[in-house]
């Protein structure tokens, strides 16, 4: 029987997640996709497109993301992921559900950026040391 | 007589608050008023809007965006909130002034999201453990 | 010969450089050039603009950013720096390498806002218990 603690300690907790994202966001960024798969847990499960099936495992999370980014191959955009207002809770058996607003910052040459706003529910959890995202649901506005 | 410490202990603050907002900004772009109104405390100023008197006391604050809202009963928006760029410091008797940059990105479906840019300068206050919004004064760029 | 920590206490960094990122860019945005210059380093260098020749130290940068900022003398703009996505690393003999999204929204009477994305690149040392910045580059996307 796990034990859920029912007050976080906000001052470890929070600055390890926000730096947290800051490095996972920019390997995305950077498609840098294998190291993006690794900041999830082995078992993860990324939803990240309505209608399309969530990814699973980090192999799993490869896989998709390639077929994902094909789209992109030949747009000249630079994305970056703003990640804020992130709302810390203790999960269940251990971990933390990690809420959090999304804007996707997409940069062309010479054009306006245009952006995505999202919403992700995470739940993080520590793997020898690590912080690693164990599931990942994005909902769009 | 009220001594104010010349320094914050940032470690603890810092994070406290930006979760207090992420919080408190995700009931009003849940548009949950009153779960809103709850975050000021009972003797609260929220003046959110020139030209328009500030609301007082939280059932003022209820009231007030109850009738504000109003303009956006016919609306499918998604108001998002995003708070940062926070300066804290100690409030004289106790608590803390806290002005952050506030961007309100409002989103209607199949459009391009429309930004209002302000700045927020608040008073919070620890109330029982709680962090809780004493004042709250918006200036618009 | 210096050491270099594997491992950041973030709880304290991490909120003593938002803080700090949170004073420094609101002199910038209400265009105290001095003020801002004094949150450099007296021997720094900042390198804002693709082929600028970085200015250096403090009345260095005094005098390149009040050369810069000439342009924006009749221009009724509000700029307002968002910095986040702050990635914290230990810097070689002290003080840290932090790279951090930053998005600078230019706000004019009556338009929408305009925004440029871009990352900055610093290094941040503690000069007497002031947290100071050493070095800023600055790269666009």
């Amino acid at each position: 029987m796990t034990t859920v603690p029912t007050q976080l300690d906000l001052g470890t907790c929070y600055p390890r997640v926000q730096q947290f994202y800051a490095t996972q966001m920019r390997l995305l960024d950077e498609r840098d996709i294998t190291g993006y798969a690794s900041t999830f847990t082995e078992d993860a499960e990324f939803a990240h497109t309505p209608g399309r099936p969530p990814a699973r495992t980090r192999s799993g999370i490869v896989e998709d993301l390639t077929d994902f980014h094909r789209r992109f191959a030949d747009d000249p955009m630079q994305r970056r992921h703003w990640v804020n207002m992130i709302d810390l809770k203790p999960a269940d058996g251990g971990g933390l559900v990690s809420t959090a607003y999304c804007l996707v910052v997409k940069v062309r040459p010479g054009k306006e950026p245009v952006f995505v706003s999202c919403v992700m529910h995470d739940v993080l959890v520590d793997v020898e040391g690590q912080l690693l995202t164990r599931s990942r649901h994005i909902t769009y506005d």
